[in-house]
């Protein structure tokens, strides 16, 4: 149990890909599966998402969305019924053909996503103005074969994700869906995650293969590059019709309807990683930290009495009552250095330090992870952890806002633009509209248009590219 | 919207199977998939095993068990390191071959259950003492190839489940933890579900390929055929040998772990459907039903005031404040009598009806969907409905032991034996312990030992089958 072997052993600025992976793998969030390109979460990973699907559960459950389940197969024929979307998938999917011995009649298609099944059943369930809205959330994973540059939580062939799918009467009440949806995923990520993000739509090249359009949620990483938070489609009735989701009208007149559907996956996970660590490892907003207060007594050897560990305990438990997740360490036979530095990896917001001299105090000591200040705070004051673990996740918050704000950039000339975009950031740059600048931009920098901002449109400048008349300031970045 | 479209065409003593199916779909618990033997589950059938999730979660935390996340996907080679429980689940594995056009170097299995996974993980997560005891539980959902007699919730060929797979220092502490879990799959399948189990080991022909013995809960349903609700396995090292899952002792000398695992699966859902319902359709337990109180205003047309659907609202908002879930039936053009059928259909274990005799009186009327029962409460008293559900609950739970006990037989004699068998039920018979008899029993009335009950030992009686002293009194049965 040497440092070394616990410890992240580079730094975020100088290498941080590598820094990315050892903080997943040793603050033991996720490991590898045997099958390249797949994960397993261990408990303090999965406890994160959880906690997210609690939050967006309440979220989405007043908005009168429930949950379902649907299973992992889809037939090949359903896939292939909505044509761009097929095109779109086809390449990056996973086949069954056997089944024990035997060969399948028809291959069967590990779901990339869930459209073209859910709607198969939402056709028969859907008669009568009656029946909608209709607003189905299923939390599963998608599966998706990515041959290069995997990585945990954000690129791996199979990822958790919640996949929602709604139905309405009128293209209005659809389009209402797809920006309040939108707006549940960013004030999610905001306050549980502490991340800021740019909302807007995403261009005609960009958008979800099948929507009529997909409006989305885009984080500036601390590297420079772009993350794709969530994602909310409205779907127009370009599934409606292959699928036949119809209903009759009060005036019994038949209609087909008008559908969403959104998403969003473990990234999310990922982008807590990346925005808020640290050269020392995991930096948990206390929100969605699955230990939000580690207190480790600190006993020297020639006490004889158990008063530390009696106090650490009867802390534990005031904080308990509080609702605050606390977990004492008292293991035997490890220096209080030693845990510190594997709480602190583990990214644990608060530690609580209490010893002899804590003791003849009536005080302990509170050390903070997000920026290691260390303070004073007396036995009759521990019930104020709670407000200082809320603190703790609004300076989070700044600090990843003030973060993205350094990384992002307004430029209106091609020469300047290019070598920003090799730097990296998120770049804000006047565009005329056309595929062919997208295109060309993508060429010339790999950069793509991550997302067009609610109302950066009627701007009056010229294309970063062409030099023609802009019609929007997108983001451009490269991405990840 | 007739009647007969949405009710019951048929009783549940003439036609079970039948009857079982009608329920499942017409109360929008679930549906088929377009792939035979797959289900999906609509938001009523997915709300109880969310309920099921937050109690099993409660109690497994409380003996340190934490939940992850594993692929879905599992290579080939992985799931053959152990040759018996390989050959066990071989011929119904799901076999990936290709991702888009390419053909795949490995087969990989879609996880027919994830000990291999697991364990190759856990190898890498267990070095020393101070790892253990590792407990890990899947929420996912396991995939074997069912052909014939699929049923939705009893036999699919994808069904969700939780799978717990923990490792210990000693014998002693993995063989409790067999014990213990077994103990919180009863009580949440009595109290949450109101349906009375047999518990004991599986005989060694019928015990988890992989395990050293097989723990079981069993219960007879009302067609007199026996279903499996849960097991949980002692592995002892048969996994952590080959697996190689070792710790250093305190002494640093290594050793190789115990191991357990366990699950319960939708299954439950289906003994529940199967043990309450009847010919009007679904009767849900109070603590599981997605709606545990409907109120029906009844508006007569003459009616000019709207103090009747106020008064619906202010009921409800009341119940809300007491925990209860409630919806209000407020629909126009339906009649009341319909509505009434409905929500029989689906169960709802109380209505509340309220017109405007009932506003004169100041009460409500109260009607019981598991026996019928109609009572007048007044407006002061609507506080007594959270007293009404735990009532109902534990009514349920004693109507079902009823049913049990008189689908209950102990015989002795073959003839009998036999003929009982034929009929249905558990039937208690001693045996000499040979698989012989067992499988001769089998061969001539198609009944397995579906479990050796705890304390049924040491009986000093003879065999049903061959007349030899036996040495238990196991439930003999035909099953799902």
């Amino acid at each position: 149990m040497n440092k070394e072997k616990i410890g992240i052993t580079v730094s975020k600025k100088e290498d941080f890909s590598e820094w990315y992976t050892q903080v997943v793998i040793k603050a033991e969030l996720a490991d590898y599966a045997p099958v390249k390109g797949l994960i397993v979460l261990r408990p303090d990973g999965y406890s994160i998402w959880e906690s997210l699907q609690k939050t967006f559960d309440v979220r989405f459950a007043k908005r009168g969305v429930r949950n379902g389940f649907l299973p992992v197969l889809i037939p090949e024929s359903l896939l292939g019924k909505e044509k761009k979307h097929f095109a779109g998938f086809n390449p990056e999917v996973f086949w069954v053909t056997h089944s024990g011995d035997g060969k399948l009649g028809d291959r069967l298609a590990l779901r990339p996503t869930s459209e073209t099944l859910a709607y198969t059943l939402y056709s028969k369930w859907i008669q009568s103005w009656r029946d909608l809205p209709l607003k189905i959330n299923f939390w599963n994973t998608a599966l998706r074969a990515e041959i290069k540059g995997t990585k945990p939580f954000l690129r791996t062939s199979e990822f958790l994700w919640q996949e929602g799918h709604t139905v309405h009467a009128t293209k209005q009440e659809a389009q209402d869906e797809v920006s309040e949806i939108l707006r549940i995923y960013q004030s999610v990520v905001q306050d549980e995650l502490a991340i800021p993000v740019v909302v807007g739509v995403k261009s005609e090249k960009e958008k979800f293969v099948g929507a009529e359009y997909t409006t989305t949620m885009e984080s500036v990483m601390p590297d420079g590059k772009a993350l794709q938070m969530g994602t909310s489609h409205f779907l127009g009735q370009n599934f409606s019709k292959p699928f036949e989701v119809k209903f009759s009208d009060k005036d019994n007149v038949e209609h087909f309807a008008w559908q969403t559907s959104w998403g969003v996956s473990w990234r999310l996970i990922g982008a807590m990683i990346m925005v808020h660590g640290d050269d020392c490892g995991l930096v948990l907003p206390p929100r969605v930290a699955p230990v939000q207060v580690v207190i480790v007594p600190i006993k020297k050897s020639s006490d004889t009495t158990d008063t530390i560990h009696a106090k650490a305990r009867e802390i534990g438990h005031t904080l308990e009552s509080c609702g605050v997740r606390v977990q004492i360490d008292d293991r035997d036979g490890m220096s209080p250095g030693y845990k510190f530095n594997e709480w602190e990896m583990r990214g644990v917001p608060v530690r609580i330090e209490i010893g002899s001299k804590d003791m003849e105090k009536k005080s302990v000591v509170v050390a903070r992870r997000h920026n290691g200040a260390k303070s004073d705070l007396g036995f009759e004051s521990i019930g104020e952890i709670s407000g200082i673990l809320d603190e703790i996740q609004k300076e989070m918050l700044k600090k990843a806002t003030r973060q993205a704000e350094e990384l992002a950039f307004s430029i209106s000339e091609y020469g300047k633009f290019k070598s920003r975009i090799r730097e990296g950031g998120f770049v804000h740059a006047p565009w005329c509209g056309r595929q062919e600048c997208e295109m060309r931009v993508k060429e010339e920098t790999g950069a793509d248009i991550r997302v067009v901002p609610f109302g950066s449109g009627d701007c009056n400048q010229k294309c970063v590219c062409c030099g023609e008349a802009s019609s929007s300031i997108p983001v451009f970045a490269r991405g990840y």
